[in-house]
């Protein structure tokens, strides 16, 4: 088989070095161009000391167009706006997997009411991009070439919430996220010392990451309270959830779905540097259910979802690059 | 003013230390007797090398009737069923402030239920110990020569719950601790490799913090659900709790307590080292009440509060010993 | 007696706030004015939320001269540059206590080579400041209204080679800080994802406090290796030193110096959340002295010891304001 | 090329975990039995609830005849002590790789001072087994049917003096381990709350691993000064050596050794997660020579140069089942 020819727009950030990493030791993978407007050519190893040994590949700030000619699929590592910008430049040319939340919504409204800016593409909304959520929309997802990934929040909470789907009366979800989730942008709240030692909840009820939630569970706003959380831990989300509703967890829904694992405990530290996501179920009291859930924000709450849609867009093995047997323990 | 003569039977666990730390600092108070089973006449500066400017302490084997004879008031920092068991020796011939779980319900069933094994005093069962959390109970305490010192969990969930009492129809309540809550016994569990990066829940709807909670609330077992949880740190739990009422929270029940603040936020750092608890409560969707609180495990959660109830007792300020002003920051 | 008036310019730094959090158990202090040239009015409460509590402080932006007046002693918590733009505004109007280095040095090319930036003030780097490290200068500094507070690597690593002075031929020295000695700057290094787990050195013999270790132990530059370095917590320097010497190490130098304690072993925690240094000496092989130490760096190693010097400046106890008897722990 | 079969005796440890991790994704490895005393049949998905997805595998009592007749290699993961009284089942029948200290050291005399038990095997000890350091015995290891694996701390301080070899007058070591470096046995010293925020050295001069770190160093005992230490992180060691010597390092001993990098600057986390060893030299003050150096304590301070020494004994290519092309970032 010949190997995809992949280029990474945005490599810089923890996401784009976490797919980096996925990439490097799949099988069926050539990597064409990493690409960043502020660098060209500088050898990887220079921009990442960490990356020292690896000396064939640098950063370049080539043009789309060769990017989008020349590569079978490009990964958009960049936050929302900027992506926006860029995706006409590889849209219908090349097949793209989009790590920004700008084509996430099919709603213009929603988007502007979250993000506080004007989208730019509302033609694109429609569902020319699919949501990458292989546990949901995996037949989807094969048949497109343009794919929005999801938010690490909204992905851990929609497959809490998936067994229940069309049966909650309400649900109330706590989800502690560690400092990684912020991305690489120094700033005050990802300090060190302002983190060390602190848990503290932020944009409760209005997260981002709402929208994607509704969408795909059904739940009216009306009928969820989200609790985004910041722990003084590095890399996981744990997610804490208690629905209301009669009806058992129809846990067929994960079937065939390789990196769901049903568990009577979720640890976070079984599924960080794997990409996992386990799940729990137990009947508490007055109807309600106690669901938790963890994953790796950076691998399955980005970059490994997206090598798993990347996988699903080219017929091969959901697994392939993805294959951390083992948690790293302890 | 005389100083109150103090001693503490269990001073090498972490309660014990804290409770130390604060009286140490305390204006009214003298320690008289320091007594630990394994040490007698061990000085404090060798058991503890952190201590090692304190030459003046010793750690005893001093017999009850003596410590008893010679105390205004003891301190028991004592795991349950031990505490039982020397209990005898001070009732009734000095104060006495018990810091574990034997003498907090009032009724031997539940005691046996949660705690699996016979409880020997059920006489003292009917309210021969108050319950020392001193935002509800100040008047009592005062009063009593016999205090129950509260569960850590459950005293910041008794005061998250307390400005909604009798008009809850459902409480959902997760709280985070830090691995201190888990007290000075090696063990798989507490160990730092294991503990490191991990958030697990454990003894969900069965923790024995659990009646303490229902005893002040006036909820019923089915409408509370409780998930105790352990994160990656050191000192504080963070409490999050989705409350079904249709009343705002009566805010006044902590006014004159000196050591409840009401904010907007919440966060863990903002407490830890001192003695205050910090709550606050947001109207979410659905009916529901987010509300969130925290506090400092092992002072605010144990020995501060037992030096709050030693101040109430001996009719004191309520913040003596205890004037921590500022949280250590960062 | 009358209560000592105190102001602080500066208050919102890491070593601001840690100074006021000293100087409010201070039983003689009288806190006059919190000034910051970005808030005029603004509740201290308000800045910062852990202190809600403390309704009567307010930053506000009075100008220095009032400033000067109307206190006994101002505490200039400004970064380097910033101070000594200042300085002239207080000194010899009232007792400085200076947290910069500006006026640590008592030498104009000395400061230019390390601080890559002109001094302004060459008049005052010949003793109108004297050094505030009171277990070298207590004398001077009971006389002097100027302080240079030392740096927190300079202050440990001086006390370390105290007991050897003039008798070293070499030290090698390795000093690990937390993450809060890099101040209140929200930048890359200082990110809680980049710090956690991580340990690297920076600024090796080029380290800014390197003047000032050579100016107390009397070594010269050819004789010290220095090696900063920073480590994945978030309080506290512990330092190695290896020591060339045929001396034994003259422990008398501490007499009379609450604040110092000579240990078997040196452990980070004993001395974190107090204002204890903690020394170890032990013989190793071919001539060596293994010497370790440590503190805490925002107190001992700035605000402590900043306090330290002006209780001696105003003739009462070293220890008021710094009774933290017990470390907290764990 | 047909898999090569490997057994693991003693594999609930951190070492044993580590190495089925390598092992799990190593291309050329049949697993054949997992061998524990205390659990015979039990899955290892139940034993390990992170490795809920391998069905496949059990950990079982087999009786080590069998173990050495079915196996091509097998890995010993016991502690000193208990390994010496298994090898005679294995050695001469079958590969094996040592982890315990038992068999690394050539002198009883040695041994019995640093382990305080006598040894059983003193035969043994006159260069049966070959000390498992791949960059400087990898000809040996290649001709080998029996490996003592090194300590890690060994491991670390022996590469970072090599390129000094019979080149020293004096070296000063201290190394800074994170806490799974104590194994996984529950005892107070790797408790959380114990090394949350703390650095101790134990051990000065009298750790197990010197004996070693002199063997291969040519230094004498009176030449090296080495600290053995514990920082507040779960993995990694960080090691600083001053090295008096006039020579310039000879890094070409690290030529075709593919998991040594010199690096301008060493930090823990550009290691962690990988087999790479980072190390720098930087020519310090008075001769000395500032030499840092970092690796993963349980991949390649244990596990992973197990596997590269099962490479190496098997003809095989050194880095197979051990590319983790990137450190895990951030």
């Amino acid at each position: 088989m010949s190997k995809i020819k992949v280029s990474v727009v945005g490599v810089t950030g923890y996401t784009g070095t976490e797919l980096l990493r996925c990439l490097l030791q799949h099988d069926h993978v050539e990597i064409k161009y990493l690409v960043s407007r502020q660098h060209d050519g500088t050898p990887l190893s220079e921009l990442f000391p960490r990356l020292s040994h690896m000396d064939g590949l640098a950063v370049t700030n080539t043009d789309h167009e060769t990017v989008a000619a020349e590569s079978d699929v490009v990964f958009l590592c960049l936050p929302h706006k900027a992506a926006q910008e860029v995706v006409p430049n590889f849209l219908g040319k090349t097949k793209i997997i989009d790590f920004s939340a700008d084509f996430r919504l099919s709603d213009k409204e929603t988007y502007e009411r979250y993000y506080n800016i004007p989208h730019q593409h509302e033609d694109l909304l429609n569902g020319r991009f699919v949501y990458g959520l292989p546990e949901i929309y995996r037949d989807e997802i094969a048949k497109s070439d343009a794919i929005a990934n999801p938010g690490c929040f909204a992905l851990l909470v929609q497959l809490l919430l998936l067994p229940f789907k069309g049966k909650m009366a309400h649900a109330d979800v706590i989800a502690i996220s560690g400092t990684s989730g912020g991305g690489r942008a120094a700033r005050d709240p990802v300090d060190h010392p302002f983190c060390s030692g602190n848990i503290r909840s932020y944009l409760v009820n209005n997260h981002r990451h709402t929208p994607e939630i509704l969408a795909s569970s059904g739940l009216k706003e009306e009928q969820l309270n989200f609790a985004p959380t910041v722990g003084p831990f590095l890399r996981g989300i744990f997610a804490n959830g208690f629905i209301k509703t009669d009806a058992e967890p129809n846990l067929s829904v994960f079937d065939n779905h390789p990196f769901v694992r049903i568990k009577d405990n979720v640890e976070m530290t079984h599924v960080v540097s794997t990409n996992f996501i386990d799940l729990s179920y137990t009947r508490g009291h007055g109807g309600e259910i106690i669901a938790q859930g963890a994953l790796d924000n950076l691998l399955r709450g980005a970059s490994g979802t997206a090598v798993q849609n990347m996988n699903i867009m080219f017929g091969i093995d959901e697994t392939e690059g993805l294959n951390f047997n083992t948690a790293i323990y302890p």
